[in-house]
């Protein structure tokens, strides 16, 4: 029934096990407190992009995959993933010397390809989106009888992501709280139900984007249903439909699940740079916003974030590192309305320097100004925070510029 | 004797004593295999980043100020840093229970002065340089009774950053080789010092900047001299002047220094984020870029390469990323000379498509062209590497367009 644990399914000795089994495999990473985040409650992060492969992914692959049969083993597994699921099966079916091929859609960046091939994959780059390569994946399993390696909804992946809280458990005493983030809902269903068993006053937090809510919206409906589409920074969690099992597992296991927006994703990343001179990729970094954005009652207590991944490209990395410098005040563009008259842009790089703005970027732009001759000048600036462009904004204005 | 080590200045013993007086102040900061980063030998991080206050500083000051007497305790202490000395200054004086006054130029970055406020530390901002900033220190702690707590040149600062050999002999057994960055010598020095007593076959190698080579310079010309202007994205061991101590143990504990350049430096940056998922500073990643630039001889060795500091501004670190990105061919602009004539973007617009470059940015620019109504086309591109460059150039001046 839908929303109901298999008591079968899951075992606390099947994620001991798992520890075992990956003892050689995975990192143990080491919870660090993080000064400067949330001044509201002691927080701790496990670095899960600190992992090898850098995510938590290779867990739960290592372990479906340390637990195969040998016939099994030796046809072979098979995944669909352009992203940490795909490097995590790779490297897993490496480490236990057994073949895999990840089936990517074509338009998946190379960096995400070749770093696939690099932990010694096969890779079949299928014509379409992620669906296409989806239904490819399936054909290949039954036709030449490779395991399919799901990226979430399996009992043997739930449990090799449950080693997270056993970690967490045995570094840290008394917490009260772990906040992870959602996709499908494997790595929460492992470690709720594994910090469960062993420490049920532990609370455990789950967080989505609201870009692609699906988990929150199962529980809050009371049934799966799957999304039409998804939008967020944090693709590595943009996931549609929920798996039956860890669907029954969050039901089960998970206090609360809320969700935070790109912005406030942006804002961790950033945070997390600064302050921890760590990467988050997006869907790594949603724990972190949760607790910077007060979305669980977490005054006060002992708490540990997740990170799950740092596998975001460069390129994204400086658009999101620009969009929480904006969010946060700290850069700032103005576009002012030039009448043409002489000395102008002197009086505003004065204005500014007096009020400790430093300017980075100036633009001149025609447009449609009030004066034929008029135009538009566009000053980006590294500024302190809101207030200190409030106060930069009325200064100009006091002198007579107009800003639009 | 300049260059000569003072016998009685250090011991073994004293570096075991830092390390348990750090015991309750530092992190013990986990070494890491990298993987990805030098094919050509088994690379270790030791990751400084990760540290309190985000750089080794911390161990130096800390032991520095544990092993003050109660009276100069009593009167504080006063350091003179814009950066992860100030904060490591700051937050072993907090922890210790004494003031602190840190000296800073009034033109440091509001986000060093907010970071030191931070860890407990009354800021001092003086009109002018670093230099006049000293000089107000001294003059401080002439007036004052404060003690001064020197960067580097100190046997406790020395011993207190030797614990970090250590704490990578305890984890590691059979390395071949240490690479630390070098500014003022005092990382350097203790790592040196410590690692030879212990296992003397370990080699120490040093990296600084060719924008700062005065430890460098001084070990080739065997004496000490300053540097008159130095300039690197290292900010952090852009040092003019070695230390006397750190001198003579770097000439006699050190098998050998080498320069990399702010290229080299961003390289190892870019890598770090992306195989590491960590953020290093320019002086942190200095050892790292030496590694990945083949200065030593470490084919086949077990190396361990010290990241001593992650504090960089993001800013900057877009900045450095783009130049990564740069120098690996991965980002490119072209500046191409445009024919008054129809349909000249949409042809190059096609050909870079069909080379499978991706535009990021197109810019009309007018300028002295041949053709008194041409005008100049600026085209940014994401790119696979250098020869995807050149392919894109062929193709383009296969069809007839001036790349300038």
């Amino acid at each position: 029934m839908q929303g109901k644990v298999d008591e079968k399914m899951m075992s606390l000795d099947k994620v001991f096990h798992a520890q075992t089994v990956l003892k050689n495999i995975i990192r143990e990473t080491n919870v660090v407190r993080a000064y400067g985040i949330s001044p509201d409650c002691e927080l701790f992060l496990k670095p899960e992009n600190l992992q090898i492969t850098g995510s938590f992914k290779v867990r739960g692959s290592a372990y479906k995959i340390a637990m195969l049969s040998d016939a099994e083993k030796e046809k072979g597994v098979i995944a669909c993933s352009a992203g940490n699921h795909a490097q995590g099966v790779a490297l897993a079916a490496t480490k236990n010397g057994i073949r895999s091929l990840i089936c990517l859609p074509d338009t998946a960046p190379i960096s995400k390809v070749e770093a696939t091939k690099g932990f010694g994959a096969d890779v079949c780059l299928v014509e379409g989106c992620y669906d296409d390569a989806y239904q490819r994946a399936l054909e290949l399993k039954e036709r030449e009888g490779y395991t399919f390696v799901h990226p979430f909804d399996d009992e043997n992946v739930i449990a090799g992501q449950g080693t997270i809280a056993l970690e967490i458990l045995s570094e840290l005493d008394d917490i009260d709280a772990i906040v992870v983030p959602v996709g499908g809902g494997g790595l929460i269903s492992g470690i709720a139900y594994t910090a469960k068993q062993i420490r049920p006053s532990v609370k455990i937090y789950g967080v989505q984007v609201a870009g692609a809510p699906s988990m929150y919206n199962a529980v809050r409906n009371g049934k799966i249903e799957s999304l039409k589409s998804v939008s967020t920074i944090a693709d590595g969690i943009a996931v549609k439909t929920p798996g039956d099992n860890t669907y029954a597992l969050v039901n089960e296991y998970v206090d609360e699940i809320a969700l935070v927006t790109d912005d406030e994703v942006a804002s961790a990343i950033l945070a997390l740079i600064e302050k921890q001179k760590m990467i988050a990729e997006g869907a790594g970094a949603t724990a972190v916003a949760a607790v910077m954005a007060d979305k669980f009652d977490l005054k006060g207590k002992r708490v540990v974030a997740i990170v799950s991944g740092g596998n975001i490209d460069v390129t994204s990395l400086s658009r999101v590192i620009d969009r929480g410098l904006r969010n946060a005040g700290r850069s700032s563009s103005l576009l002012i309305e030039l009448i043409d008259k002489p000395g102008q842009l002197k009086d505003i790089s004065r204005i500014i320097a007096d009020c400790g703005g430093n300017v980075t970027g100036v633009h001149y732009e025609k447009g449609n100004t009030e004066s034929v001759n008029g135009c538009f000048l566009r000053i980006d600036m590294e500024t302190r925070d809101y207030e200190h462009v409030n106060l930069i904004t009325r200064s100009l204005a006091s002198e007579g510029f107009k800003i639009v």
